[in-house]
């Protein structure tokens, strides 16, 4: 082991073990994972190409190769937990992408979902056993967020008894999803349903691509991939055109909505239950993003502890950059808001698992309140990861630009989780719709419940006739309830500036709409104000749930920065309504660099507690062993650049210009 | 033309070709530009081959052939002034990487000023002539910033008259230089020299590489490419390791220092000259920074502009969704900083020309805020350019991760600028070390001058005893000048607070050094606070120049949403020492709000002024035509994962799973 991390190691004031514990929820959860875990890295088939050195196409290849390999080894393995399946994935396929996922993450679950028990029992199990491979077809080239805006047809035709898919304009071209560009041979596709000369919206349907077997597009279909995008080498994301193109009546997915063979249109019960399925996936992504800045941290501190780099004292050795106070500065806020998001994650991924049992008895109540939230939390998070693994790269300074660093990796395949599954200004936008509605609410003499209930506390005090003075100035600095109160009034107060904002264009103009469009900044900042608050309560809630005593101390000081730098950031918000003081806030400067010098003893097993068995993988400069430089030559040599072709296809070019100059 | 961007157009305020003229110096400026522009686009040899469907062999090989027939047509063309060629290149090597280019950039230049007479004799023909390929190898594997660490020797033997090179650790690899991976056939190497026994610190030595004719590595070098990066595919930064390694005495760099046959050194008069060339290279990056900013801005607002989404009243058509208050509010400050930092990027090389001058004269006297300024605004410039260009790319949804916006590819070849020619947390930090110094002076009864003449306000308020009331509190919010006056005021206060900062822990321990690195973080801040008020300053400055009254009318309002953008992301540093009161903050929000409105129906036309003719090479999503969805839809049919060969591998990976499952 690299002597700087050994003493880092030994200097730590707690045992990284017992907090990994808390991370995966218990000891035998940790053993389990590195159980699964395990299996990958000691199967002899488990190869580990560096997909850094691969052209595209054989990127594509090697993730098809995996993907269909990893399909058989869970079987074989045995393993059906879901999570576990994740676990398994997370190291099987580096950073996640895979061309078949989405047969099984979208295709079977809509089949499930939707189909009827008839629908099921045709098309699962050829599913199951990829003789279907399915994706879904939803975003098109002009049309993503506003789905009413989608153009793909489906038409009914009675005398057949089949639906025309159509696809009427260049813009109406499904366009990004997953495996469509090579892999899959069928595609749930989303279309406006016309019966009887009517458009009864959007219906999925069952809709063969490509000929089994031959795997060549059908006709009527034109099929392919998108193009090279930032990241997602390995995935063939396609477009998908159809011409008039005709499928059965039996494939439009029927559980709920149905068209009858003469043409009849029968509404579904309720549409409410769809909700589920985005919910799920968003509070997901809340834990990805946890996963994602952790293990940025990782890489960028473990670096950080073994690069010597510059002198503080004249003379002396080169001091580890992680004795930087300005890379401290960088790297610990990241590294605390990493430990605030995998809290927030785990509280998500719990509160969805209840209230999914709310539902299955019927009790929808708390369901607005978690769609709200989840789409909040994915944008918050999402944003602040996006921008914190950059800075990771960035603190790892040139090295961190090499794709030797695996930080280039992790950014591209993370970033598109602020635009996708819904881009974050339009989550941030239904989070405010929520709180809005809470605020009508309480203004309309209500009491809200749930995370919103701080706005209960609003009407009284504008009976007040100093609003301003009544908020109670004592925040202790040093107490993560206490940040966690002035975060809460802070969210208060921007709650009721964006509705009182929203309310003064409502007078000013007629619609509601544009009333709504004209605040919308207000609107983010009152939903981001809102995310922050329930990030920090979440985090300063857990921290006191912690047995451990040594483990309670090093996660009540990462809250704290947590709590601080968020203030410092936002000073002008909790200065404004005299939430903190002046000197508070210069307070809030000089504890926050104390906090770095307390920090900084167990930053290397603090990264170490995470847990990753796959950052050796993907990155040079993560690994356990850290002999970084002896390791950087040796990946550098296999550059394929290196190879000789190349240097002879220099000489064809330089040869004739040199003569003429 | 699309019909979005014509109505677009003919709605605007101003003519956006006299702001071109602005931007460019003059009308004479614009025509001339244009003229060697079209040199290139009307050139049957010109091809552009779009970069993103290549592997990265593939597009080493064409920046070779590119960057050799560049040189050849500027030689045909007789472009000689240093900007012509830049113009030049910028259009002929998309996104400014060629293999070939630290030859011209680095290794000539430095011979022409490091090197005897004797030397330019001989080296300077064959390097024209590209007989010699030089690069430049400063960084090694182990050592970046601080030039002191580096660890490569060269040893002199008086006995055969050479000079032994030597890499004794892994650490001393030389790593990074461009062109050294594959295209050099010499290299100017800086290393540690020794003769007589003792080390007399870095000096250049001209170091053949590789046998010419042949090209291969000549015996006790070892050298090739450093592997892939997030960015930079066309070039082989290179790594170079020398065993013991013997070049001829002749082969240092003699104008300064001077190594005698007997092995006697000679000491150089000055090392102040040396300064210049970084000035140089960081006054230009300051302008590049300007204009990849303003690239994402003009694609990213086209592409608003033309995309159509959501809805903000039911029923009705979906508007543009450059209509969307929160769209304009991640694009429009965005834009108002580009033209900020087009008119410093002005100003840093007008002023790096004057002072040149007086160097000439041996007047050195600027030279130090000259090289803290561009330090400082190097940094301060490219982080938030690095942001920007993503929030740019985000800001066009999915199509911004496809490799079709051209925004991935601006975003990689941009982001090295944050960690190269100085690493940004460094370069603030010299322009602190300046302005503790300019504080120290004013503190000591000196007045300074220049951009920090304001430090010679603090001492006289140190005084009274209320600091905080003597502020002029009456800001004008609608003046570009009185919010110049207090972005002043913040960084006055920040700078004072980072030098009591100073003083305070230099009273509590002994060491100077430590005392510094525990207040880094206030001296970083300090800086920003001084960059970001020389940079509205300027702006301010500028838009008073201009004559054309709807020309100052359009510039004035960006300049004013630059401020108040400003002024709303740091209100802390502005509400804490009363510079702002509580109530002109909420007006700061109100107020840009506003200005997005007024801003909107010239935005299309603000970025046309720009005058970006290779934007449509490198990206889909800003062509001027704007057929944008039937223009990506052709762009996606090329994707080589469209080919046959990589369906047939895709079963032969499939087919045996299907059979087990």
């Amino acid at each position: 082991m690299n002597p700087d991390l050994r003493r880092e190691r030994a200097s730590a004031s707690f045992n990284p073990e017992l907090l990994t514990h808390v991370l995966d929820g218990s000891p035998e959860n940790t053993r389990r994972r590195r159980e699964i875990e395990n299996l990958i890295l000691n199967d002899p088939d488990f190869q580990h190409e560096d997909l850094n050195f691969l052209t595209r196409s054989q990127r594509y290849e090697v993730a098809v190769k995996k993907s269909a390999s990893m399909v058989q080894k869970i079987r074989e393995f045995g393993i059906s937990d879901p999570e576990e399946i994740t676990w398994f994935k997370k190291l099987h396929v580096i950073n996640f992408v895979e061309p078949m996922n989405l047969n099984f993450s979208m295709f079977i679950p809509t089949l499930l979902n939707q189909g009827t028990t008839a629908q099921q029992e045709k098309w699962l199990r050829p599913a199951k056993e990829l003789q279907i491979i399915g994706t879904y077809a939803q975003t098109e080239l002009g049309h993503g967020t506003h789905l009413r805006g989608l153009e793909t047809t489906a038409t009914y035709d009675p005398e057949t008894q089949e639906f025309i898919l159509n696809s009427p304009t260049v813009t109406s071209i499904k366009w990004w999803p997953g495996g469509l560009g090579k892999t899959s041979n069928h595609a749930i596709v989303l279309a406006q349903l016309y019966t009887k000369g009517k458009c009864y919206g959007l219906h999925a349907f069952i809709v063969p691509i490509r000929e089994i077997g031959t795997h060549k597009p059908l006709p009527g279909i034109t099929v392919g991939d998108i193009g090279p995008k930032f990241g997602y080498d390995e995935m063939d994301n396609g477009y998908l055109k159809m011409d008039h193109y005709r499928i059965p009546r039996e494939n439009m997915l029927m559980k709920y909505a149905q068209v009858k063979p003469d043409g009849t249109y029968v509404k579904p019960v309720s549409n409410k239950l769809t909700y589920g399925t985005m919910v799920f996936i968003r509070s997901f992504l809340v834990g990805e993003a946890a996963r994602c800045l952790a293990k940025a941290c990782t890489i960028a501190i473990r670096y950080s502890a073994v690069r010597h780099q510059s002198e503080i004292k004249p003379g002396e050795p080169e001091p580890q950059i992680l004795d930087f106070q300005t890379q401290q500065y960088k790297l610990f806020p990241l590294l605390a808001t990493a430990y605030a998001f995998h809290f927030v994650g785990a509280y998500m991924k719990e509160t969805y698992h209840r209230i999914n049992e709310d539902i299955g008895h019927g009790d929808l109540s708390e369901l607005p309140e978690l769609h709200a939230l989840t789409a909040g939390l994915k944008a918050f998070t999402s944003w602040t990861t996006n921008t914190g693994i950059e800075a990771c790269r960035m603190a790892c300074g040139g090295h961190g630009y090499s794709h030797c660093s695996g930080l280039p990796n992790i950014y591209v395949t993370f970033t598109p989780t602020c635009t996708f599954e819904g881009e974050n200004t339009v989550m941030m936008l239904q989070t405010a719709r929520f709180l809005m509605k809470s605020y009508d609410q309480v203004h309309s003499g209500k009491l809200v419940c749930g995370m919103v209930s701080y706005l209960n506390d609003l009407p009284s005090q504008r009976i007040q006739p100093q609003q301003v003075a009544v908020w109670p100035t004592v925040v202790d600095l040093d107490s993560p309830d206490s940040l966690a109160e002035a975060y809460r009034l802070r969210a208060a107060r921007l709650v009721e500036i964006a509705a009182k904002n929203l309310q003064t264009e409502v007078s000013h103009r007629k619609s509601k709409e544009v009333a709504w469009n004209l605040t919308s900044v207000d609107l983010v900042r009152a939903s981001e104000a809102h995310c922050h608050y329930v990030t920090v309560k979440l985090f300063s809630e857990q921290v006191l749930k912690i047995q451990d005593k040594s483990i309670q101390a090093v996660l009540r000081n990462l809250c704290l920065l947590y709590c601080l730098y968020g203030i410092s950031q936002k000073a002008g918000d909790f200065l404004q309504e005299s939430i903190l003081t002046d000197s508070q806030v210069t307070r809030v400067h000089q504890r926050i660099k104390e906090l770095l010098t307390v920090i900084r003893p167990d930053a290397v097993a603090l990264v170490d507690a995470f847990d990753f068995q796959d950052v050796s993988l993907g990155s040079v400069l993560g690994r356990y062993d850290g002999n970084v430089y002896e390791n950087l030559f040796e990946w550098a040599k296999n550059s394929p650049l290196n190879k000789a072709e190349v240097h002879e296809s220099f000489y064809k070019h330089l040869k004739p210009l040199q003569s003429k100059l």
